[in-house]
């Protein structure tokens, strides 16, 4: 009886501090996608001192011992607590002890580090030069070595910390396991589907007008039933998705006018993400709960949406004379069938985010097991270049001509995401899964023919985007499909789909 | 003797304490930049809790007990300190005291309405609905009424308050007196000028794309030579600059592509700006004395450039050859004179950022008057649009049709920016006044044969940019001209320029 007023108090305090850390999530939400977007390359340069300011302003609001007391207070109470701020709870409290584990210079040089690392790696990649990025990478992985030291538990060491930080619950075991499916399954039906690839066709080589590729993302995102006054699609050096809880969500492409589809399925994909953190429940606003559960999770959404309703045939039926129509007379002698067929072509390629469906778990293999080698000090980053190139050529049969389409295409590490590529793969394998109990509900290829998403987004708000980020990823799918992660769906969906 | 390791250790303090205020203000350069430019409507509307806690967060850093006492120990040993630091000093100290004095929640519920009145006010002007923004500007006055009575000193009241905000040191008497001055010698030239206006040429009612102005608006910035790797041209509803410290500084521009010349002019004025932004002494980043010394003063750069260069026959001399290449063959038979004699045209009309040179002062008396009687509580927001058009008739014999084009132009009062107009007439007289000494050190007209400004950057740069807001603006233009402010070179320079 006499610890309840304590635990009102300690309540009160919580409530008071999570208002002042999501308001410093919202300025690194915002400087972000400044960083990302407007700030030119020298002003960046020039203001990393006040990104290490910000960031240690953050930090001291994470680590303000009256918050770790209560935080400790509630979790010792968190029975008591409703079922979503519990696990809020049980998730700050995890994240409170590992922050505490971090050295706080060590912290905001890295904040500092990491400002400056991103447009060096953005000249690194258009001047195909390595060697400027290379001490910044250097500097990276040196960050996430010691990560995996300050973090490391009884259960969870080396890479596997790094794994776990963006999905939870998964390691190294369990993502050998299911590479180990995808190589014995997969792989060989790879290598017959490549080995005669077609020609690429001669429509396809035009040029694509920039306004026009706009104009047309633009059409998908209302097919897509996004509400546009809730956020912009812009342009930057790599498509992303960035939101702040339900209300702000906001997506980035990159046209190329030598593409007509690349923007296409950027556009799909990110704004998969998007309706994601669209979708959850606007009583999570506020809270730590709002937005994708995992990464792995959230690339579900983005792949479904891209690959399995972008891709088929269903929906192009009914948005392809759209197509023609703001190409015009570009597409005029193409058909249906052809661009469907070229939608799905399957073919060896460098860079992983212009990868056909069939051949993307390559290129996540590949980065994977570059990582693992990483991280355990087995390779080095000056190395790296040639190593992509020797391995890239072992699992592709082609060599990369430049790093830029190479081991400089990605924009991971520059952000030290060593340990986010896997959830790529992952999020492909859980979209079949998804795929497969929704088409038990309703025919998905059917819905689309009212020319919107709408019943797809539907299902998938009920069934994974309402929980926010209020249940760990596993769970969630769980309640959505009655069992946990099967990549059998994945292999099934994609031998069936490119077997006719 | 023993005083001295106490300063060192305000010393100590304030310079922390100063990072973290500087850092809070590039938060909200950031932030703000983004309201402006990408925030999608309701997303500003649901992010403006956000905004409320960030500003909170800015208070508490400005008013705590460490940081007053570390400024009340250095103000009093403010003889010992050199003399950027001690005009620094001078003006926190004074910025304590009124921040002060404005009650927090006052302050906040402020500055949550200032967030949910931008968009309003854009919709109120888009849609021609002034009641959309009235419950909005009627808060906004309120407040800005109350600011008059907290912050009065036994010398500053009423309005004169938000005037010494804006322009420290003038006050309702300085400003009666120099548009008594413009009243009595330039509205009978005025009079004269606008009685019959010559007809607006064939050539300019053409469609001009949105994309060619850009390209020529951003030739313009490399005429100004302005570093781009530090500062994008972006677009907005209102044309503005942005800067933190002299490496990052923005401008927007909006594109009418009905106009020719709107988006040319706007650029080269917010281009002005920036340089002012760029050209202060980088040894001041870090400080609060970056950036420009006032508002009447930074308008004096870009009406500076703006008019007294960018409307100039010399200018274009260089320039209209590659105006005539870029909207080829739309201005083919246009010959320079022509344009000069156009983009130099005078008549009286709605829009002040669309007025010419010689008639936008007599847009600033009329907003100049409006602000006394609405802040002295003699004219309240409901009769604003009627008491607008009014005395808009009565000065320019025209009715504006629409508040779109009348009450609702200006973003400035969206922004409860009371008292801040005044400083634009300012801005062009003292900009006539720096023509005439920098007349006098070098031929400007011919200095711009070279197809640059690099000489008047020069010249502007060592008067007046170099200082940045280390001194009070009529010091710094005591210290350029060697005389005070003298509205008579503004008067000398229009009368003799339009009576050519």
């Amino acid at each position: 009886m006499h610890k309840e007023p304590n635990i009102q108090k300690e309540m009160g305090f919580y409530l008071e501090q999570r208002k002042k850390i999501l308001a410093m999530h919202y300025v690194d939400f915002v400087i972000g996608w400044d960083t990302q977007t407007d700030a030119a390359e020298n002003s960046i340069l020039a203001n990393s001192e006040q990104a290490a300011v910000i960031s240690e302003m953050s930090y001291n609001l994470t680590t303000d011992p009256e918050y770790e007391r209560a935080v400790g207070v509630l979790y010792e109470h968190r029975d008591e607590l409703d079922s979503v701020l519990r696990h809020e709870i049980e998730v700050v409290y995890k994240n409170i002890a590992d922050t505490k584990k971090i050295p706080v210079e060590e912290y905001m040089a890295y904040s500092e580090l990491s400002a400056k690392a991103y447009p060096m790696y953005v000249r690194a990649k258009n001047e195909n030069d390595f060697e400027l990025f290379r001490p910044y990478l250097e500097k990276i992985v040196e960050f996430c070595r010691k990560q995996t030291v300050w973090l490391a538990t009884d259960t969870v060491k080396g890479y596997d910390v790094l794994l776990d930080m963006y999905e939870p619950h998964y390691n190294q075991a369990k993502y050998d396991k299911f590479f180990n499916v995808l190589r014995k399954k997969l792989v060989p039906f790879v290598k017959k589907m490549t080995a005669n690839p077609t020609e690429v066709p001669e429509w396809t080589k035009q040029t694509f007008a920039k306004e026009k590729q706009r104009e047309f993302c633009e059409y998908l995102r209302d097919v897509m039933c996004f509400d546009k006054s809730r956020g912009i699609m812009k342009e930057s050096e790599h498509p992303f998705t960035s939101g702040f809880g339900t209300e702000d969500v906001r997506i980035t492409n990159h046209y190329y006018e030598d593409s007509l589809v690349s923007a296409i399925f950027s556009a799909i994909h990110e704004t998969g993400h998007a309706t994601y953190e669209r979708q959850c429940d606007p009583t999570l606003n506020g809270t730590f709960c709002s937005g994708g559960a995992s990464l792995g999770l959230h690339e579900s959404q983005s792949r479904f949406y891209e690959n399995i309703i972008g891709r088929s045939r269903a929906f192009w039926q009914v948005h392809f004379g759209k197509l023609q129509q703001v190409f015009a007379p570009q597409l005029d002698n193409v058909t249906l069938d052809d661009f469907v067929a070229y939608i799905n072509r399957v073919e060896a390629s460098f860079i992983r985010t212009e990868a056909d469906e069939l051949t993307y778990p390559l290129h996540i293999m590949l980065r994977y097991e570059i990582e693992q080698k990483v991280i355990a000090g087995e390779l080095e980053v000056k190395d790296l270049p040639k190593y992509w190139n020797r391995k890239f050529t072992e699992y592709f049969g082609i060599t990369p001509p430049t790093d830029t389409l190479g081991v400089l295409q990605d924009v991971h590490w520059a952000y030290g995401n060593f340990g986010y590529f896997p959830t790529y793969a992952l999020g492909s394998a859980i979209a079949a899964q998804l795929y497969h109990y929704m088409s038990k509900d309703f025919d998905v290829e059917a819905s689309l023919k009212t020319k919107t998403t709408k019943k797809i987004n539907a299902w998938l708000k009920d069934h994974i985007h309402k929980y926010g980020a209020s249940k760990y990823p596993d769970e969630i799918l769980r309640l959505a499909t009655g069992e946990d992660f099967n990549p059998d769906y994945y292999v099934e969906y994609l031998i069936n789909k490119y077997s006719k």
